[in-house]
């Protein structure tokens, strides 16, 4: 069976960035026989014991009430089921200070979801002209790279870099004098904090990045998947930005729901509208199991509450672990920079002038028992040729902590011997 | 805020057929004030007491078991949830004498996902040049109207009709004569048994389709919504088909699982790759708590039976009684036809000759407190213009026995108020 594909379909059926290599990393775990890898390539995260108790006290819950034979045994309404929009509603208008109604919010099958329809509906060609989807600041999501049917649309910039040569720090910036968003800009998207490199932007680089958009009616995805109120996973003070062109996307996966796809638009009624049109014809609407334990997780605060107790502190704790290990193991004399830990479940790791390639550095890890992520995967849309895309290296937090401490000082070794 | 759309974000933010429909009834319902509506507009199915207990009593298996966190605190494979892959596998094989492999089969976010997928990886633009989705007999699904980003490639055949004159009954026949799978064809979707006809197309016109398809690779989607085994809503007997190119799709909606959006497609490895990728792209993965469940009610055989026992059963009745009350109360002068009850949850009313469209009809039938579904919204693709689609009403089976009564006699009335 060899049927023709379209040009989407082609499109469709390339897995790009971090999902390619994982063809290897799932190959060399499935092979290892006896040997041991620590995998800090993870981004599933960790099960952590409250987070699951809670998820299995709503479902109690709902279990309880009559409302679980509507939940599951009904469609429901493509933008979302009730209860979780009257949650999202009061707590974020609690919370931010805002004042939205029910038709500012969407609810979607996990947040990639909302990133295809936008980056389609608001991206691509229209009347035969391209519109871009603007990522302002590279390295990013690896997953944008997959949701554009168009790939020629996908328009990523080089950051400007802050650099503490002597603490062995660094910290991405969008590069201002080199960002274009214009009347040929379809949306923006950026993740805050950021997947893989747990950067920050600023309230004022957010809110410059915006303004630049709305000169032209663009829209602009935050993607919130680790910011506060849920899963918190900010450890820097950060405050969600709204505006009338900002649509702010929540996911529930990192706050212990990845195997439901809740995913969450806050937004202008208007761009709401759009996306949930294209939802309806894509999949009718979000399942309603993993919305109807969210509504009670959310409304009862608990959801915030474990967040900010749980789930920050354990990623933190692990995350100062590895800057801790790396700060003793590591060279002071070679040009190594962390960078700047602001939030996420990930360390990113930038070598300077390294002598081989990430993917080369990648192997020689492997060879001595520990699984990173080459960091060049994370550049989806970046056109320009950049030796910074083959220096870095993702760190999952989701290892345990004595795993983090092993294999950073396997990792400095492999530095050292590499530099040489 | 007011973006531009590219040509998707336009194509994607229409509502199409009965979806455009469904906003005059819901505001027909929200304005009805103290007036009582019978709605046989709905395809939102029955809740059904058995099939509830079942989904709760799953639920109760998966929070006892120390799966629970492993199934939602976790992302998973984009093919599906390796349990309910197995248990599909070993049934299909079991009932079927088959030899899947889980290769043979990937899990969507329910069945309007999988043709969404299959619609644009197949279909559209390849080199230049339109690759068709072919819907071999019209009316079908009004979904698969909205399932292209390319609307010029849908195309809809006018079926041939088998009437009963004396009985009032009649049946769509696929016209071969007509019908054209080629080079140009892209993927070829149908229902079996048929939303909203309630057509089940013989085994010998489905093989006759696949054997066209499969002369040039093209892959054909049988939508078994509501075939046998889950949800078993086919009143005549039927075998589902399975081929080098049949991709067999299952949806768990009409089985008691709509809130959960389980969809099913079982085929060629090849064909399911390309499924799957697209799916990573687009959302990553199902959900996962509603395959949990499935999983378990489909390796128990609860499922199976349940689905003989109540589901079919519930519905046969109601048809039953639609039918009879309509043989008794219609005219028998007038030239109405039902199909043939072969399976679904409607009846499909032809209304030969109707001296009024069926907009007017839908209208009238509002007067008298009756709600149903103009038939012109069932005909995605069909580009001829043909006076039947405008003299056709789709029947929902999910009101009440009383109910069905009522409004069955109530549209004999405005039916021959309507010829007179």
């Amino acid at each position: 069976m060899n049927p023709t594909l379209s040009q989407f379909g082609k499109q469709m059926s390339q897995l790009t960035g971090v999902r390619a290599i994982m063809k290897d990393i799932i190959e060399t775990l499935r092979n290892s026989g006896d040997r041991e890898f620590i995998n800090l390539s993870a981004g599933n995260p960790v099960i952590l014991p409250e987070v699951e108790q809670l998820w299995r006290e709503c479902t109690q819950e709902l279990l309880a009430s009559k409302e679980y034979g509507e939940v599951v045994c009904r469609y429901g309404s493509s933008q979302g089921y009730p209860q979780l929009i009257e949650a999202v509603k009061n707590d974020f208008n609690a919370r931010y200070n805002l004042n939205l109604s029910d038709r500012h919010i969407l609810i979607t099958p996990g947040s990639q979801s909302l990133y295809f329809y936008a980056a389609n509906a608001f991206g691509g060609y229209t009347d035969g002209k391209l519109k871009q989807v603007v990522l302002p600041l590279s390295p990013d999501y690896t997953g944008y790279g997959g949701v554009t049917l168009t790939p020629e649309a996908l328009v990523a910039y080089k950051p400007k870099l802050d650099i503490e040569d002597s603490l062995h720090r660094f910290k991405y910036r969008p590069d201002f004098s080199q960002l274009q968003i214009t009347s040929e800009t379809g949306c923006v998207i950026f993740s805050r904090p950021c997947n893989p490199t747990g950067n920050v932007l600023s309230d004022e680089e957010v809110d410059k990045i915006a303004a630049m958009a709305a000169v032209n009616d663009v829209p602009v995805l935050i993607d919130s998947a680790y910011a506060t109120p849920y899963p918190a996973l900010n450890f820097t003070a950060m405050s969600p930005r709204f505006g009338e062109n900002i649509i702010h996307c929540l996911s529930l996966s990192k706050a212990g729901l990845p195997g439901e796809r809740v995913g969450v638009a806050i937004g202008d009624p208007q761009l709401i509208q759009i996306l949930e049109s294209f939802q309806t014809n894509a999949c009718i609407h979000s399942p309603r199991y993993g919305q109807a334990i969210a509504a009670l997780a959310i409304a009862s605060g608990r959801l915030a509450e474990l967040s900010q107790k749980v789930i920050r502190t354990h990623y933190q704790r692990k995350l100062e672990l590895l800057e801790a290990t790396l700060d003793k193991a590591m060279p002071q004399s070679l040009p190594w920079f962390l960078h700047r830990g602001e939030g996420a479940i990930f360390a990113w790791l930038w070598l300077k002038d390294l002598p081989i390639t990430d993917w080369e550095f990648y192997q020689r890890l492997k060879q001595v028992g520990v699984i990173a992520v080459p960091g060049n995967s994370f550049f989806p849309g970046l056109q320009t040729d950049w030796q910074h895309k083959h220096q870095c290296l993702r760190l999952s937090l989701t290892a345990t902590e004595a795993e983090i401490v092993t294999a950073m000082k396997r990792l400095a070794a492999v530095t050292e011997a590499s530099y040489r």
